[in-house]
């Protein structure tokens, strides 16, 4: 840090530019979900480190922005009489800046760090947005770490199922067919999909930082810092793949001239179809053309979701044993418990990290959807509280999600909290066991997981399902199941969430998280195809919780079956004691339990 | 007729004018569903009578576009000679206009018969797309039939149940918020359900042809053929409504020169943004404001629905006990079916017509979702066959909208039918019992209605429910229950059909309908409001078609409940044969049946 506070001196590098504000959106150059530190441009200028936010800011007021979960964390870390704290829906960033820029403002923005899409909810505003060069935070952020450069490495076909050139040849029938020339890729989940390879650049996501360039031949153009490409992987890559550093990029894009260039205007920075654009290339806007192939596990990715799932669940369920027998009384917390679990996982074979920061929330912390527990915030798990435990791992065969609500006991849960969980477990039920035709897509089905809980009032302010990729980012697009999901099909081989839940504020939390294996579902009359989910995730339902009176014989059928499909999984990796806590904790219950 | 054929005296009059092609729709100038005889262009230049279709002319070719529901009936009607008789999905117009016409083609269109959406499918292909001042079809159409004068009546506050004054002053906030002028109505029902007026120019829906605007003062011009308006409707309507012919609409849109107007860009025709930009007005494309205060019906409109549809079941339950004891044996067909309904809704107080033509499909018949029977296609109602009936009538406190699946007897019905019924019927229960969050929408619940058909690979290529005016559409708008829904939440006041099916091609087909009035549903703890639904409509379903052992313990009380609810209402309004045949049809079953 300069003696210069980081928004004097912003504001002095945009006066130097003739800008009249800047606009500093959280995202990097690939607009992901995890940044790197020489990108945590936003942090640096406000000292908010959440994972969604947006800094605007005028000559004489700024504002910075989030979103329910982290209202609170923001007002903690930034300073008050520097920034207005504001909500982003209630408050939306473009509408902040139509109201309190004075009139003809040149308003500066990035465009390596706004989608197409963003961008235009600016412009429609008729604020007057001007695209920068380099970015003015760079020229007055001192002390900026160095990009990162984990290794890239191969990712062998005993976990991709399809090499690269097969990949290749498919998207290159799809832009064949669309009548493109060429896509542009900026998601580096694509990339390393897309080549068989994966890194370490983000946290918790195991990707190298990359874009790239497929053209309708198959050929593509890679643009990664070459300090990350051993050998090894560059043999990997192959001949038909060019390698460039970085640097290489804007005039690649250049020589597209005349050609007809795919770009996504959600999920790419608006400056790759500027730059298109102005070398007198056609720009579509289309999405990613890997997303739904990624998306679409094949046969060998999901063989091997099903088998780091059996491993994953020998830690959870080792986990879930020692936090019954050990847990409350031993005063532990929401942090050693937390820690607790990564060092089961990290005793499985395979095990390559978190697939996310672990929600480890006791009591009133659970109501916070997504909670994360720091050394402040840290509290034990005391006794006859709901304790709710979110979190997720990466192998080179999958990516893991589970969230399990525990009772810690020692005394019976009161009925309203159980008639809660059980409502919850039914809605999970519903998704676990829909069958439904081919081209249905997440908001259709959504409410399948909402219907026990609104009978009686109740809902939750989140997505029931989110994508998940494998030995890849935990949220993938572009299927969901949510009411507000892209009408993008369901389809065969997709891995997907199934996680209702419900929050009383200020006293607990209950999430019941599984994931779903989208399969085909024979009939033999039907005259189209149907599909169905196989549960990947293995570990026991606190049966504690549930009230079986409330539920048909079908949903205790299913909760048995889950549960002794788990016992068998599992059961034999375990020790003594806790197979025998397994074996209890997967006893069947019946309605006249 | 002239000696002429019409598509020759077409092609004439658009060489004269300089065209190379024309799309005739089946919409008249306020594209609504039924057209009176002076607008039925495409019947007379084409002899297909569907009520949905579509006919393109080139010079060397023309082509005939209908859906699914009238495929064989187009063949019909058509001559093949002279006409290529196509599925509008499998070869949308403007994609065979887009492939057939040559380069540079002007095509001609008639800016009163398409909205600014349609007429978008066809520029965005490049097609040349020339308006026209007049219908050339009208120039070359002789014998065309006068426009309808039916006169309009006031349709008092007793079924109102809000005064015009009162709604064009919630329409005025409503502009006045959107910072609007004035916004333009061509929807007749729109128009009809402001001012509080009925008419009679269209089967099946009682309103007037007329065009309004609506100034965001409240003040409301009415364009209506003045031979339709009494001295009584004229002092009805009031001094703050002014109403001129139809030929004073063309200036009175040149007159909002300078003011901002909203149009519906999918409701209204596209003459309608042409003239009031050639104007000089700013035009909003924004939907009706009509539409959704016209959809959520008041407290008295709420219960004339309870009122109309107590008696409607009155006529429904006669025709079933007839249909039980006389129909197969006697000889009745599907027309003398339909005719028998008809006659005893015509001895209902009130009764002003029917609302759609019925749908009577014995057997085979009963598969095609749309099936009209005709001299030609009608037969014998037989024993032991499924027969389908779908019908509906106005009134003048309601409308209403039925259709109930019989088996005839006297045999058990085979166990494939009962268990495709009962699914149909778990569908039809899942959604009459539905309670949902304020702002979910009808393609968020309409998977509920399709989840016991989905579980064994059966599905219906139907929406599942659809709007239902107040004495006025049987298809309203903007809300209906379907995966292709418009994002618009269901409200309080809404009435919606409830009406899931299955059909077996050529053998039967399965739909079980009543009408819903959507409630708040109050929960003490809940934090945010709740909806639900209440069945307005009120006759037994045929449980000798039924699987009881399929059913749950909730279903079977819902089918019990609502069974004992009908004959309570509608029993004591019957003779003592109908009574007791209405006892037995709403005996209750049980599981153990």
């Amino acid at each position: 840090m300069t003696h210069t506070p980081p928004l004097t001196a912003l504001r002095q590098e945009l006066a130097g530019r003739g800008l009249d504000g800047f606009i500093v959106p959280r995202s990097d150059e690939h607009l992901g979900e995890y940044v790197p530190a020489s990108a945590e441009r936003l942090a640096w200028l406000t000292g908010f480190t959440g994972s969604a936010g947006m800094a605007v800011i005028l000559p004489d007021r700024a504002a910075v922005f989030t979103d329910g979960r982290y209202v609170l964390q923001l007002a903690d870390q930034t300073d008050g009489s520097l920034w207005e704290r504001l909500h982003v829906i209630e408050q939306p960033p473009p509408r902040w800046l139509a109201e309190h820029a004075p009139q003809g403002a040149r308003i500066g923005y990035d465009p390596l760090l706004i989608s197409a899409d963003g961008l235009a909810r600016y412009t429609e505003l008729n604020l007057t947005m001007v695209p920068v060069d380099t970015n003015p935070i760079d020229s007055v952020w001192t002390h900026r770490p160095a990009p990162p450069t984990a290794p890239a490495v191969p990712h062998p076909l005993l976990h991709a199922g399809r090499s690269a050139d097969e990949k290749r040849a498919d998207i290159a029938a799809v832009l064949s067919a669309a009548k493109q020339d060429a896509a542009v890729l900026t998601d580096p989940a694509s990339i390393a999909w897309l080549l068989n390879i994966r890194g370490g650049d983000v946290p918790f996501t195991p990707f190298p930082l990359s874009f790239g360039i497929v053209h309708a031949d198959g050929g593509t153009e890679l643009f990664i810092d070459p300090a990350k490409l051993s050998a090894e992987t560059r043999a990997w890559l192959g001949n038909t793949v060019s390698v460039s550093g970085r640097d290489a990029l804007g005039p690649a894009l250049d020589r597209l001239h005349g050609m007809t260039v795919r770009v996504d205007p959600s999920g790419s920075p608006v400056w790759f179809a500027q730059r298109l654009t102005a070398a007198g290339a056609k720009v579509v806007g289309d999405p990613d053309p890997c997303l739904i192939p990624k998306a679409r596990k094949n046969e060998v990715e999901q063989q091997g979701a099903r088998d780091a799932h059996a491993r994953d669940a020998v830690a959870v369920c080792r986990f879930l044993h020692w936090l019954d027998a050990a847990g409350p009384a031993g005063g532990e917390t929401e942090m050693s418990a937390a820690a607790r679990l990564l060092a089961f996982r990290e005793q499985v074979e395979g095990f390559r990290g978190e697939s996310f920061p672990a929600i480890s929330g006791a009591g009133e912390h659970g109501a916070i959807i997504h909670y994360r527990v720091t050394e402040k915030s840290d509290r034990a798990i005391r006794p006859n509280e709901v304790y709710l435990i979110d979190s997720g791992a990466q192998y080179p065969d999958g990516t893991t999600d589970i969230t399990r609500t525990i009772w810690t006991g020692p005394d019976t849960p009161p009925a309203a909290l159980r008639e809660q969980v059980t409502r919850v477990l039914q809605g999970h039920i519903a998704i676990a066991t829909a069958v439904f035709p081919q081209g249905i897509g997440g908001a259709h089905i959504d409410a399948f997981a909402r219907r026990a809980l609104w009978a009686c009032g109740l809902d939750y302010d989140h997505g029931t399902g989110h994508g998940v990729g494998s030995y890849l980012s935990v949220h993938e697009g572009p299927v969901s199941i949510s009411r507000l999901a892209r009408p993008v099909p369901i389809a065969t081989g997709m891995i997907l969430s199934n996680e209702p839940g419900y929050y009383r504020p200020h006293h607990y939390g209950i999430r019941l998280e599984n994931l779903l294996l989208t399969r085909p579902m024979e009939f033999k009359d039907a005259n189209k195809p149907f599909l169905c989910f196989e549960t990947l995730t293995l570990a026991p339902f606190d049966t504690r919780l549930l009230m079986p009176s409330l539920m048909t014989a079908a949903e205790l059928r299913w909760l048995n079956d889950y549960h002794s499909r788990v016992l068998e999984t599992v059961g034999p990796h375990l020790g003594d004691a806790e197979r025998g806590w397994l074996a209890r904790a997967c006893a069947p219950i019946g309605s006249m339990a």
